[in-house]
C-alpha cells in the first residue's frame, strides 16, 4: 500500500499575510488544487481524498517518484504556494500514511517557512504489488429518507457523523482510512478484510449513528481497480437490497 | 440573513451512468464546481462553504435573482451536469436554510429526473439589511501540537470530531451553521450573538473533545465584512493569547 | 464603448526566473486565468479576447471599478502573478482601448518590476449608455470545404490569414477590434456601422484571402446583448444563405 | 514525430442548441479544456497549441494509447461536450498532423452527431526515438518597441502577422508547425535543422513584416527537451544580442 500526503508549505501564515485573505478566494484556491492532485493521481489509477486541503491524501500504488515531483512543478508554476510531498508504503493504509508523515514532520515544521517543497520519497515506492481493499458505502435511500425531507444542514450533519463514527471505526479496528467522498459516500482504502468486517462496521454504526449504511468491495492493485469493482458491488446492493456486496463476476455482469 | 443552496440535478444516478465513473473524475468535477461556485459568491462579498459538494451552501445576502440565474446558466454552459437553486431569506441561518431546501423539496425530488434546473427565490432576496455574525474558529497551536507530531490521519480524525461537535452545537444552541473550511478552520455565521455565547461554545466543545479552540467574531452587513473582521479578531487571539475575541477599532489597528 | 486592457505584470521575466518553466505549465496558467477573465467580465454582459494572454482585452460596458478591484485581488490570491488593469472609455473600441494603453503605457513599462496591480480607470467608467454593434463572423461550410478535407494543419492556417486580415481590414477602415474566439468563429467590436459596411469588409476579405465569410450582426448596449443577437443573425445567415444579417425581430422568432 | 489532434465532437451545433450559447461561457470551457489537455501533455513531456480551441494539437512522443483514452474519458466524466483523437507518427510535424487529420477524417464529419470519441492512434505510437527540433521565437524588445508604446490593439496585429508568415513559411519551407503561445512567443517544432534554416526564415520574416525576431533552437527525444534547451539558448539571445543562438553546453552554464 502506497499513500502520499501532500502538505501545503507554510500555508496557514500565507492565508493571512500581509492581512488576511478574502476567505471565498482561499476556498477556490484550495478545491482547484485538489482537482489538480485528483487529476494527477487518478490518471495513473490512484485515488484522492481531499482532507483537510491543506493536507491532501493520495493512494498512489504504482506512481513512481518523477510523477511525484513533476506534480510538485505544476503547483510551483500554476500556484501562488508551493506543496510538499512525501510518500510512504506499509502494510496498512495507516502505516504507510505514518511513514509519510514521518517523513515531513522529520524535514522541519508545517510552518517553518524554510521547509519547502519537501519530496521525501520511501525507497519502496513504486514496488507495491500487493492487492488493496477498497469499500465504498454510502446511506440506505439518503434521498428519500433525508434530503427530500429534512433541513438541508440537518442531513449534512447526519452524513459528518456518520463519516467521523466510520472513520474512527475504520481506523482504530482496522488501520484503515474512511474518508467522505461527497454525497452520502464514504470510501474506506483497507489491507485484505473479509465480509464479516464490513458487517460488523456497519452494525457498530447503526448502533452509534442510528443509520443504515451499506457497502460495496473490492479488490485490486490499484485504487481505481479496487475501487470501481467496489462501485459495481454498491450498485448491485442498490438493486438487490443487500447491504454488503463483494465484487464477484457475477456483480460484473449483472 | 440569506442563504443558497445548490443541489445538483439528478447527479447520484448520473454518476453510475451509464456504468460508475471514475472517483478522480467525480473528485476533481465536484472540487471545481465548488471553486466556481465560491468566486460567484465571493465577487458579492458572500461566503461559501461546500457542504457535500452535491449540496452546497452560499451565505449570499445582497446577492439578486438575476446573478443566481446567470451562475446557473454558467453551470449549465461548462459542466455535464445542471444545478437547482434555492434562496432563503430569514432571521436565524438554519431558518433561511431550512426556506431554501423546502423550496427545492416542493419542487420534487432531487433524483427526479424531470426536475432540472430549478430556481426558487424567496421573494423577499436581496432585501437583507440586518447585520449577521461570523465566528472564525481554529483550534489553538494546531501545527505545534498536532500537525507536527501526530500522524495525519488522526490529525484529521481530531479536526473532524471539533467540526461535527460545534456545527451540532451551534446548530441546536444558536441556529447557526458551522462548517470546515481547510487546515483547522472552522467558520459558523450566525444570528446576533454576544461573546458570552462563544466562550460556552468553546467550554462545551473542550469538554467533549478535549480540543482548546479560539475564535475571532465579526459583524456586518456581508459575509465577507463580517467574515474579515472576524480574521482580524482571531488573528488578535493567535498573537495576545485569547480565546474569544470581538472585532473592535483596536484589533483593527493593532 | 468601455474596453478593459489586463496586463500580467513582470509577466515574460518570470516565466524564466530561476529558469524557464515548463512551457506546458505556462500555457495552462495563461489558459485558465484568461478562463477567469472569461467568467468575470461574463457574469456581466461584457465579452472577453485572449488576445496575446499577457494581454487580455474585455468588452466592459457597465462593470464598474469596484468589479475591476475584486477580480485583480482574486488573481492575486489565486495566480503566482498579478495583473496591472486599465479601462478606457471612447466613441470606438479602438480609441477606448487606446485610453487603456495610455494609462497602463503612463503607469511603467510593463516589464518593471515595481510597477505592479495598477488599476487605471476612466473617470466616465460606467457611464456608457450608448450602444455598440457586434458583428460575428464565421467562414462558410468551414467544416465540409476544410476541416474534414485539409491537414488541420492548413485549415488552422486558413483561419489564421483570414482573422488577420479582418482585423486589420476592421481596424483601420472601422477603429474596430476583430478577435478569433474559436473553431472558424471571429467577433468584431465596433460602433454604429450599417449593413454596406460589412458587405464591404466581406468582400475585401475575400479578394485578398479567396475566403468565404458570413456574418450575423446585432446591437445593443452590452457585449453580450449585442453578441447575442449577432449570434441570432449569424444563425439565420446558415440557415438561409445569406451572407449578412442585421438582427431583426424576424430573426428572433424564425 | 507523434502528434495528438484532439477535435471537439459536433462542437459548432452543440454551442448554438438549443439557442446559441453565451459566448464567454464558451471562451471560459473552450480555455480550460484547453488547460487540462495541456496538463495531460506535459506530464509526459509534451507540447500543447491551442490552435483553433476546437481542434487543439499535442506533440506527443513517448504518449502512449492508455494515456489518450484516459484523458478521453476526464473530458467526459468533466465536460459537457466529447472529444475525439487521433495520433499520427511521422517523419515530420505536417506529415505526423497529416497521418492523424485523415484517420479523424475517415471516421466521419467533425459535425456528424454520430462520430464520437474517436480514439485512432498510428500503429507506431509510442515508438518515436528518433529526435525534434524545436525552435523559440520572440521578437527583439517587444516590450520597449511596441507594448510600452503602441495601442495594445497595433501591437497584437505586429504579433499576429509575424506568427501567421513565420508559421506559413516554416510549414511551407520546412514541413514544420510554428504556432503562438501567449505574449511575443511562437514556438516551432521541426524535423532536423540546421542554423542556417533560421537564419534564412529570421529574415524572410523580416522582409515579409518588417520585424526583428530572435529564436533558440533545441534538439531532443521529447518536446519538453528539445523546448527547454530552446528556452535556454533564447535566454542567452536576450543576455548577448544574438538572433540566432543553438543549445549547446556553453549555453547551459553561461
Amino acid at each position: 500500500m502506497q499513500l502520499t500526503l501532500l502538505q501545503l508549505d507554510n500555508y496557514g501564515p500565507w492565508t493571512v499575510t500581509p492581512s488576511p485573505r478574502r476567505e471565498t478566494d482561499l476556498q477556490s484556491l484550495q478545491a482547484r488544487l485538489y482537482a489538480d492532485f485528483a487529476d494527477f493521481v487518478g490518471r495513473e489509477d490512484g485515488y484522492a481524498f481531499f482532507d483537510r486541503f491543506d493536507n491532501i491524501i493520495g493512494v498512489t500504488n504504482g506512481i513512481d517518484r518523477a510523477a511525484h515531483e513533476r506534480f510538485q512543478e505544476q503547483i510551483r508554476n500554476q500556484y501562488p504556494v508551493t506543496a510538499s510531498l512525501a510518500v510512504g508504503v506499509g502494510e496498512t493504509p495507516i502505516a504507510a500514511l505514518g511513514t509519510a508523515t514521518d517523513k515531513l514532520q522529520h524535514a522541519g515544521s508545517a510552518q517553518d517557512p524554510n521547509r519547502t517543497e519537501i519530496l521525501a520519497v520511501d525507497e519502496t515506492i513504486g514496488h507495491t504489488d500487493g492487492e488493496m481493499t477498497i469499500a465504498h458505502f454510502d446511506i440506505v435511500d439518503v434521498t428519500g429518507s433525508y434530503t427530500d425531507r429534512q433541513n438541508a444542514a440537518k442531513t449534512t450533519l447526519t452524513v459528518q457523523r456518520t463519516t467521523l463514527e466510520l472513520a474512527e471505526y475504520m481506523q482504530v479496528e482496522h488501520d484503515s482510512i474512511a474518508r467522505f467522498v461527497g454525497g452520502d459516500n464514504i470510501i474506506a482504502v483497507c489491507p485484505a478484510l473479509d465480509r464479516d468486517a464490513f458487517d460488523a462496521a456497519r452494525t457498530a454504526i447503526g448502533d452509534r449513528t442510528g443509520i443504515d449504511l451499506q457497502v460495496g468491495v473490492g479488490r485490486g492493485t490499484t485504487a481505481h481497480d479496487a475501487g470501481y469493482r467496489a462501485k459495481l458491488a454498491l450498485e448491485s446492493c442498490r438493486e438487490n437490497g443487500h447491504r454488503v456486496q463483494q465484487f464477484s463476476r457475477q456483480v460484473a455482469t449483472e
